[in-house]
Order: C-alpha cells, then structure tokens, then sequence
C-alpha cells in the first residue's frame, strides 16, 4: 500500500487527469427524433404539465427520486479547517462518488460562496425541489448545529449533517462491538470524549440516545460541567444532560477509571498516561484525521485493548461512508422525511451486527462488506 | 414518426420509467483501498489543500471544469407559463441530457424555490463556485433580463439566459440563410417581430448587431414606437433603437412591405392577411411551440418562401440545441468569462455556414450535422 505521501502525490495526478471526478449522463439516448421529442420537447410538456397539476408526484417522473445535494460552505474541511468553497470541492465531489458507488445515489456537490448561517439555510432551501435530501457536510460547529435544525424543519426532504450524524453513527457502531470484546455492560460505560465540536456533540448525544448514561465532554478549557463560568450556546445544553458528578479540570483528571476514551479533536490531546489513567480493558477511538490524537501503537503500549481511528491503514476504521449512503438510500426509497435519533440508533446497531464475533482489531466492518448499505437502509423507515 | 399526442404519452412513460433523466456517476472507480485513498480521504485532502492556496486552479482539478447549472425558477416552462420548479425539473433535467449528449458537458438541473429577481440572483451567486457557467432557463420577462445583466456583472463564469440568447443566435442563422433564398440584402431587410418577451427583445438586439435597421417589434398593444403613451422599462430602450419611422398601430398595418415577420408570441398572432400584406418573397418565421403563430401550409398559401418553426415534424426548426452547447463548450474550453454580442453574431453566421446551399426547406441544418458543436463553439473566444 502506498505511503500517506504517495496518496498524496497520486491523488493529485489523479484529479489533475479527470477534472472533475463525476459525471452528468443521460438515463436515456437521444439518437432519433423520437428521443429528442419524449426526452424533451414536445413531449416533456405533458410531463411539466402534469406535475404542474400534481407536483407531490415529482419523485415518480423526475432525478427528485434520488437525488442528493452534498453542500459545503467549505467552512471545516477535513481536518484542513476553513479553506472556502473552491477548496472544499474535490471532498465533495468524493462523496459524490462514494454516494454512487456503495448506494446509486446521484449526489450533487454543491459548494457555496457564504459562510452565514442564514445565508445558508436561505440558499439550501431555495435550490431544494430539485433534491431528494440533502447532505451538509464540512461545516463549521456551532453553525451547523442551527443550519441543520431550521433546514430539517423547514423542508420536506431529509437533512443530515455527516460530520455529525454519520460520525455518531458508525462511533456507536464501533463501541457497541467494542464493548463485546471487553466484555463490559454497554449502558454502564464511561465514556469521555475529548473535543466539542460538530462531532463530538453528536456522538455525545447518540451514545445518550443509546443509553450510557455517564459521559464527560472535554473542550480546550477542560470538562464541561453545569455552572461551568463562561459556559453558553450548545455546549451549556450539553453540559445539561453530560458529566453527572460535574466533574472538572483536564482530560488526565476526568478520564480516570473510565472505559472509552473518544478523540475528535486533534493530535496530541490523547496521551498515554491518559489511557494509563482509565478503567481495566480500556477503549480508545482516536478519530482525528489523518494524525490521530494518539497512535494505535502507542495507545496500546498504554493498555488499550481496543483501539479505533479514522485512518484506513490501521484497523477498525471509522469511517463515514458505511453509514451515509444506506441512511440516504433507505430515505430516499421510502420518502422518509427526517433522519431521527431512532433511526440513527437502528442503523448503528445493523452496523454493528454485520459482524458475528468481534475481536479487538475488527470492530467496525470494512467497507465492502456485502450488503452494507441494504442493511443500513433497511433501518431508515417512517414510525408507525 | 407518432403524433404530437402520442409524444406526450410517451414522454410520461418515459418519464415515470427513468424517474429522473439523468444520472451522476464517478469518472474512476472504488474498488481498491488506493482508489478510495486517492479519490476521497487520505489523498483529496492534499488537492483541496492546494486549492486552498490557489482557487483559480480549480478548472484544472475540479468538476468546474466541465460543469454548468440549468437554472430555473420555473416561471415561464415552454408554452406553459409559470408552472413553478418542481414541473420545470423535467425540463431541466431534458436540457440537460442534450448538454451531455451534445457537447459532453455535465450539466446539473438547478430549480429555485424562489421566483423573486433579487433572491435568484443571490441563490445562483451562492452556488456559483462550482460551476464553470450558468445556463439561465425559463425565467419570464422582464425580471430575467435584470437576472442575466447582474449575474454576468457579478460572477466571473459565463451565464447565458438561452431563452433569449439561444433563440436569438439560431434565428439570426436561419434568417442569413433565408435572405439568400429570397436573394435579398440582409441589412436591408425589414423585420416585423410580433412578441416581445425575452425572445423578442433578445432576437432584435441580435439583428441589430448584424446590421439590421428597420425593425419594428410588436406588443399586444400594437407597435412599440419611440413615444408611445406608458411605454416604460426594456420597452421604453426597444423603442429607442427600433421603428425608425415611428409607425404606430396593429401588425397588420407595420407589416406593409415587411420582408421578415418573426412571431414569438403565441398561436393567431400571425394570420394570412399579415403575410399577403408584406413584400415580396415573404419570410415567416412563427415560433411558439407547440402551436405555431401560423402553420407552415397556410403561411406558404398566403405566398411565404421560407416557413421556419420551433417544431421538429416541419422544415426549417429554429431549435436551441443547435447554439448552447456548442456556447457552452466553448466557453468552458476556453475559460471565456462572458459571452458577448460578438461571438452570438459569430455563432449565427457559423451555424448559417454548415449548409451550404441553402433552400427554401432548408436554412436550418439539422440538429445531428455532423461538427456541429464543434463549430459553434469555435466562435466562442476570448477577445484578443
């Protein structure tokens, strides 16, 4: 396997060579005048007409069924932060790719020229009837908080946030089956996370939903605990439902005696100690990317018995795109309108179970698993 | 061929078969770990990282490259008026097959939630970044004259609104070509255009720049004339630069000794008492589609030469395909960052030449000439 270097040099050959990694075709020829005349005009009319007419039956004539926008305001790209539209494209365009490889979705890379939330949201919205969901992706915390909640309530199509809920997703994935090896209760579990940012709020709030009850969020200035001075916006509301005993002070502090460790945050902010410092059989996720927050090796050497990153060249990787094309797949078959927090359990737990016996170095399915993304949709329906 | 009717039902059976005209897929694979890692994370990052120091080398690594928006906000779909942007998608989603089919160009349906000029504007600047032009679409007249100056003011990628400038480019390369069927001198034509809505203003300004001096453009008011009681706005600047004598009145009364009528208005405007009352050798060009101004047998009855239409089942169909994408190939070729009154003049006159010896059945090639494209868009250069 190529070293991270050559990954990079080849990626820019490669992209150099297509400009642009997907492509617009038709579904259908246009060769003889009777393709032009029912591909579009006069043809097309009766079509416009009648969703003139009917315009709730679009997902049944139209690339409404399933059609995804993948949008960035290129405000929180990957780990390289705020590198503006442009910048953003080439991930965008990836996800496209990934979005029609794993679940034949046609997903459009939509990279904005603002970064205001309200700009936002507004532009969103106004290009949506086109869509059959939208993916936000690569947008800075806190702002993404409020642009997917007002998105997801002020239009009819799913709206998810990838850098969150994805992330959260497969996390659960990982730790349930992490749980397993250690042979641990998984509600009785300790969990610190280290970074409240876009990631760390929503696996925070997942692994709430899937019923740990003790979790300590760790930002820049420590545990966040209720009453902590300063302390306002989302993070006051996780301090709320977080950090029971209102614990303080850092990371080496907090995450004595506990089982998981969860990194989104950067290199360096998990130390060996740390993990020296947790409970017996201990749990590391070090997801920041492409630099861990600790390396498998070293965390290891502290005691872990699990450990999981975000990197595909070490094992059990996080990654994202075993979960967002089946979330989007099973939504855009079954016109689900919202992606819930029951939802994003299931599809954590179908995860999960795609592996019979999990060891320490397999907790997390590798992306070519069969029937990956039919599993994952499979948990995307509408409440009864 | 089958008839108009059966296109419709035919074209809804497409329609509801493809669920969406278009697709997007990756332009290279994700089979293998390298494929993954060069294509998205680890490998994209070092792309969009060199992006981030120099966006204007997006073309040369990113989908801008080959990729325009069809932008509509569905308030003026064919002969179907303002139908809204779920029943334009059909539309767009056609248009943008042809892009693909024609010129290999990835074209992505854009249509807005929105129908207000100011809001369009904003939303198509926001998604702008990616795209390497805008292809305006079925915007009514006026807002969308407004729409097309500011966007091509603001934004450094070309933005054609083709209702105006498509029609406007294939009407002039017809009309060459009928002028020397009649054997007349172009630029001692005089044109009658009944209709001034997009097409009608877009079509004058274009015989203008082509030497063109007499041309009269008719509202449902009866002539425009410099003067005219409530005359305002684009009609108002009409005024200025048309009718040189100032004739008031109906169609019939401008039309006396006309050489040219161009109906781009709607089926009755043109009757045979029009085209008896014109000169000799009459040249009809009726546009509306499906139902032409004027059918072609009634208008050669009443002593027409050329008969052009919109339709693809008469001779002579002045059909957009035959300018944009070859515009739009070009420009994108050639990073062309607007396109100016001079290469639409240059895109007619090349598109006139591809028949070489024009008739009376035959002053439009036909939409499958072989280099079509590839000549139009070799009108479409940056000034030197």
């Amino acid at each position: 396997m190529p070293a991270k270097k050559d990954y990079n040099k080849l990626a820019l050959q490669l992209h150099k060579k297509l400009k642009g990694k997907i492509e617009v075709t038709a579904k259908h020829s246009l060769k003889t005048k009777t393709d032009w005349s029912i591909m579009y005009t006069p043809g097309v009319g009766a079509v416009s007409s009648h969703l003139a007419k009917k315009p709730s039956e679009a997902r049944s004539y139209t690339m409404k069924r399933n059609t995804v926008a993948v949008a960035s305001d290129g405000s929180a790209v990957l780990g390289l932060g705020n590198i503006g539209p442009i910048a953003a494209l080439p991930v965008m365009e990836g996800k496209a790719a990934i979005f029609k490889e794993m679940a034949d979705i046609d997903a459009i890379p939509i990279v904005l020229d603002t970064q205001e939330p309200e700009e936002i949201i507004r532009v969103v919205k106004a290009i949506a009837p086109g869509f059959g969901g939208i993916n936000l992706e690569d947008i800075s915390a806190p702002k993404c908080f409020e642009i997917e909640e007002r998105l997801k309530a002020e239009l009819d199509i799913p709206v998810m946030h990838d850098d969150q809920h994805g992330t959260a997703i497969v996390v659960l994935a990982g730790l349930i089956n992490a749980t397993k090896v250690v042979e641990k209760k998984f509600t009785g579990l300790r969990v610190v996370v280290v970074g409240a940012g876009a990631a760390g709020r929503a696996i925070t709030l997942l692994l709430i939903k899937a019923g740990i009850s003790e979790i300590i969020v760790v930002d820049s200035k420590g545990a966040i605990y209720e009453g902590r001075p300063g302390l306002g916006g989302y993070k006051q509301e996780l301090s709320a439902i977080t950090n029971p005993h209102k614990l303080s002070g850092d990371v080496m502090r907090v995450v004595d005696g506990a089982d998981v460790i969860i990194g989104v945050s950067g290199p360096g902010t998990i130390a060996q100690a740390h993990i020296e410092n947790m409970s017996h059989q201990p749990i590391v996720f070090a997801l920041a990317n492409p630099i861990p927050e600790i390396m498998p090796k070293d965390a290891i050497r502290a005691g872990a018995t699990v450990v999981a990153t975000g990197r595909s060249d070490f094992p059990n990787q996080i990654n994202n795109a075993l979960a967002f094309p089946g979330v989007f797949r099973g939504a855009l078959d079954r016109g689900v309108r919202a992606i819930t927090d029951d939802m994003k359990l299931e599809a954590a737990i179908k995860i999960a179970g795609l592996i019979k016996k999990p060891t320490a170095d397999n907790v997390i399915p590798p992306i070519m698993t069969p029937n990956l993304v039919k599993a994952v949709a499979s948990t995307i329906k509408s409440e009864k």
